[in-house]
């Protein structure tokens, strides 16, 4: 059953506390594909006037699952089991956006890329990838 | 000069305010080598009686940035520039500890690798690497 | 100045020995994106009937390494720095076909990503990130 | 059954063809461990005198699949599942040494760190992890 990103995001709130934190918004999600905005908040903010890295990587990892779950649903246990992140230049202090895909759907795994540009500019901050575990 | 992990800690509290969020101590912090200690709170936890994957990017990213400080000292800019994660098996819901040591030193780029224990478990239950970029 | 495929192909067969063991063709290169075919031979082949690891990771190698040059040019001095496989799965022994895109391009590195197919199957077998630092 | 290193040297020079093209020697495989030389020849060169990033590549995967397979044995399936690179510095054109361990070994599953050193420096040129998937 198609999952929708509110119910996604609610799960998200309610079980994973340090989500609340977070001011994040689940804006797409389907078929193997997501995008989470960050609303860019005084907890992101890191010296240099910059977001930091702990930061893009809850964003990274969120996305990344809201794309996994679009396609094995709300009931399936999953688990990150790897995430590599490349951060590629400096994020200045305003909204990021995550886009999540999967390169790879498995019975039992799945692996995807994540790609996060901040405010307009369309050249990426941090590239990431990573794999997922899947249990029925 | 040799940088205390007093020192450091309050420097990262000042400075980064997802840290504040998060009940760490730095144990240990000399020669490109550091100890972090990541006690556990509701905040880290996830479903399935564990800890969260953010909770233990936070706790390596801030042992590794320990263990450059170690070695460049808190007045030299550094940021990093990858990290790469294997989470090895569930963490049950206790402390967490992060031990970092630098493998390369460069003038300009330094990289190391992280291990994280949960409680008494000499078995990691996460393994990552990391790189940095070193500006005078 | 433009790099052909033809002269990025020389240069790597004149002065990559273990290149010279290997039958690829450069594609394509320009603008920071590179295609390399590695047609299948005995030398590629391990037990289960399909392609090593380590051929695909010459494929990818190679293909970045055009993706890079087709930015850079042949003058300059580049190195790859890190490279990350996540091997998805079982390459039968046909050709295989490297796709090279930079992601990002700075003045003294670059990074970017490879997807690797095998005949004419749209999903990927292997898909790679790696980055390179370049000297003027 | 412990699987000798005059063993494994034999059979992965029968089923993998691209590894009779390198002079390598199994100096030591067990529990979880193995340590991989890989003799200098003009094929691993590259240009600006020092040895190719494939050569520490394929060394790299054979040391993590001894380890592995100095805990499984050799009757049982495995298959690198990803391999994780940074090349620290350039390697002159003198023998390398793989050192692999295993850092987590699960029933369908083991991760690992390779370590290579060039020569008598003790400085690593290149460090590795990789994960293995293992069928019965």
């Amino acid at each position: 059953m198609r999952v929708t990103a509110e119910a996604f995001e609610a799960m998200v709130r309610e079980h994973i506390p340090m989500s609340q934190m977070l001011d994040f918004a689940v804006e797409r999600m389907e078929a193997g594909e997501a995008e989470v905005r960050l609303r860019f908040g005084p907890l992101l903010s890191r010296p240099g006037g910059i977001i930091s890295g702990p930061s893009m990587m809850i964003l990274a990892d969120t996305a990344l699952f809201a794309a996994v779950v679009s396609e094995v649903g709300l009931g399936v246990k999953v688990a990150t089991t790897s995430l590599n992140f490349s951060f590629l230049k400096g994020a200045p202090q305003v909204d990021l956006l995550g886009k999540a895909r999967l390169i790879k759907r498995g019975r039992r795994s799945a692996y995807g890329e994540i790609v996060i540009t901040s405010g307009e500019d369309p050249e990426p901050v941090c590239h990431a990838t990573g794999s997922y575990a899947i249990w029925s």
